[in-house]
């Protein structure tokens, strides 16, 4: 085999890239990351960069928390590695799982653990088929998610994902069912109030159910504000009408924190900003502060209730991956929300976001964006050719991947999503940084708007 | 909230338990894990065991590698955490991926992140329909497997393994076909000899290719042994008589090498023992040695080139996991296959092997044990009521789980699957570790078999 020499020739001959563009990655080369100092990452050719995508939403606590790095290597030197199978599991899973409960909204549950929000969501749908089926209703298998959501990349969370790019893979499978974006900016109609749209969409979902059957629904799943659909908090009072239409219907509703929990939204969870309690959370990201992977489902309790009922009846829950509760990721999560919740993170989120939403602000004045969006720690800025009607910047043109580009060439990440741009930077993130971050996209932006305007 | 005091307490609390029979954890309570010494774990009330699972096949390197620890140590302390996405990754992760191309069977490849085996296959099945959907196959989407097949528990991957606990979760989905599993001794039929039984699985599958249609089948997955099926070795030329058939039809091989990989059966590569090259290889487990949750897909040569130039007309494959190529994953698995490879023990898998057949022929003596059966350090003895006809004793008696009760209670872990016991022990396994091994499981044979009889 011969070997080729530069780490960017190194990296293009024996990867498959995922969710890159690839001409991108031909024109400019791969990135090719070597080390961290707080919210910055560095290049093998010692370039320096400001993520403000905290690597992929979960480096909440930047690239060298020493307290963070200290958990992971006490743990390797105590157990490296166990699983939590046949009735045994480190000590570490014990403690993460009582803590889980403990900051969750709930007063008790049961946690289980995967390696990802993919898993996590995957494994959640398997526990409704299962527990429908043990109840007597093996037929309740449908899943009720919402356009732009994103629940993963498994076959099945990938189904629950509501983008186009799954049409590739032939997905969604049958029986996933995508309701419409509560994104009132875009999808409400000419003259429709907010609250019009709201009733709309309760209306759509209660019209869905009846049309599909309840008893053919397991569950319904959300993100609080929708991350990779990009950064779209929900209409106001949106959960507030369509969870009355669920639980009239009895169909069990699940909120997808892997983005928003521990933090993000300027609460522990995005459920608590949004002012709804769900009946299991599933978590992951920020729950190791992305030093492991690591994936969590909390059933509140009386999920856990007749979940355990169902497992007791057969005896085993036959499902479990070879990681889940490993004790390195257990001492880790312990660690990271000690970090998060008690070491001023969360708090600087809060103090922070007002000052974050001031500058989203002023950087929407500009007459190609059309909108700005978020909460917390989660911003989005969106690229429009006429802000009065509306309308989009044609695909072809790429504005939001050549704002990112420029940016990544003046030294800030930040990411593109359609026609928005993202920032979720780290919790860690100062005033002097914030402001570094609102310069360089404020550049970026003046440069590709003048070239495609 | 009130918290049980117990560890025990605490854990049944919490937990939903994977992969757990829970009569016996009320029963016998929950072995908490704390630390571990070589291929010995302890629990909190000071206990010992020899685990002769590798925890759950992966930790080959026993529980505390110094080497192991300090590469997991050193990694976090100089980036703790990053993607693999956008054109971005860590240099571990290209170093890995060149790592892992070079020790393949394969003289170029390309290498794909995950966090499990599970999310590997599913990922796998992901790329087989993208890449025959790019082609101009979109209808060639079934999946081949076999019966006790294990290939995960994402619904996809379950729907791969072939076992009959997945119908409480209604799976397998539409379109999993499971073909007649290769363990000759089972299910031979009388007075057929090995040759003519190989010679009909490979009829049965040319049977299924022409009755499905072969422009509807995706790709035929493989484990090289069985692992969770309860080791079975493949009988004598199966692969040699299944794979020219698969090709004929144009059928991908896909070598789930998630157990055997990285040494289990002796050489680097389950595929190897057993005298065939996959197109595509699917790794987890070992490639850490346990230390960190990661898959990773090798393709080879051909599928490499088909893949990527699907990739290059849509300018992008949409897939990939928050932590796949995870820096401090990758520099784990780097330092893993260094230890396996070139630190003695592979070796040591190789020299010992032939005293673990002969410990096992030994067992199997025993008029309960039917066969004794597996290959380098992974070995089943199954169980039988009698030894002539095969007949097994009744499910009601868990036999398999009253031995694995009795060695846990000596100090000796092992799995009961099915009617067999199951040793994998880690690879630094001594002499002297293998005859406490051998000594402890003996001692349980006999104590459970006099009960039952």
């Amino acid at each position: 085999m011969t070997k080729p020499q530069s780490w960017e020739a190194r990296a293009e001959e024996f990867s498959l890239y995922g969710f890159t563009d690839m001409p991108s990655v031909h024109e400019r080369g791969t990135v090719v990351v070597t080390h961290g100092e707080g919210p910055y990452i560095f290049d093998t050719n010692g370039k320096r960069y400001l993520d403000a995508n905290s690597g992929l939403w979960n480096m909440v606590a930047g690239f060298d928390h020493a307290g963070m790095a200290e958990a992971a290597k006490a743990q390797y030197d105590r157990l490296p590695g166990y699983h939590a199978f046949f009735g045994r599991m480190s000590d570490q899973t014990v403690m993460l799982s009582e803590k889980l409960v403990e900051v969750s909204p709930y007063d008790r549950g049961r946690v289980f653990y995967t390696n990802s929000g993919s898993e996590a969501n995957d494994t959640m749908v398997k526990i409704l088929w299962f527990l429908h089926g043990s109840e007597g209703n093996p037929q309740k298998r449908k899943i009720l998610t919402r356009w732009n959501a994103y629940h993963g990349v498994t076959a099945v969370s990938a189904s629950m994902t509501g983008k186009p790019y799954n049409e590739v893979f032939g997905l969604p499978l049958p029986g996933f069912i995508h309701l419409t974006c509560p994104h009132y900016w875009r999808f409400g109609k000419d003259g429709e109030t907010e609250e019009e749209f709201v009733a709309r969409l309760a209306q759509e979902l209660d019209d869905t159910i009846q049309r599909e059957g309840a008893d053919t629904i397991a569950g319904f799943f959300a993100e609080p504000v929708m991350g990779a659909g990009g950064v779209i908090p929900p209409a106001k009072g949106y959960f507030q009408a369509v969870i009355p239409v669920l639980k009239k219907h009895g169909i069990p509703v699940i909120s997808d924190e892997v983005i928003c929990g521990f933090g993000r939204t300027g609460n522990t969870w995005g459920c608590q900003t949004y002012g709804f309690t769900p009946d299991a959370i599933i978590s992951s990201k920020n729950l190791t502060a992305g030093y492991f992977p690591m994936g969590a489902i909390i059933l509140g309790p009386e999920l856990a209730d007749r979940v355990e009922a169902a497992v007791e009846k057969i005896e085993e829950f036959p499902h479990g991956f070879t990681a889940s509760g490993h004790p390195v990721g257990c001492a880790i999560a312990l660690k990271a929300i000690d970090v998060v919740m008690n070491e001023g993170l969360a708090e600087n989120v809060k103090r922070l976001a007002p000052r974050f939403e001031a500058g989203m602000k002023r950087l929407a004045e500009n007459p190609n964006i059309g909108e700005y969006r978020g909460v917390g720690f989660m911003w989005a800025l969106e690229a429009v050719k006429d802000k009065a009607t509306k309308e989009p910047f044609p695909a072809s043109l790429s504005v939001s991947e050549r704002i990112a580009n420029s940016c990544t060439d003046h030294g800030l990440i930040c990411r593109p999503l359609g026609q928005s741009i993202v920032l979720c930077p780290p919790f860690i993130m100062t005033e002097a940084q914030m402001d570094e971050m609102f310069e360089k996209l404020e550049e970026a932006l003046k440069k590709v708007f003048a070239e495609v305007a």
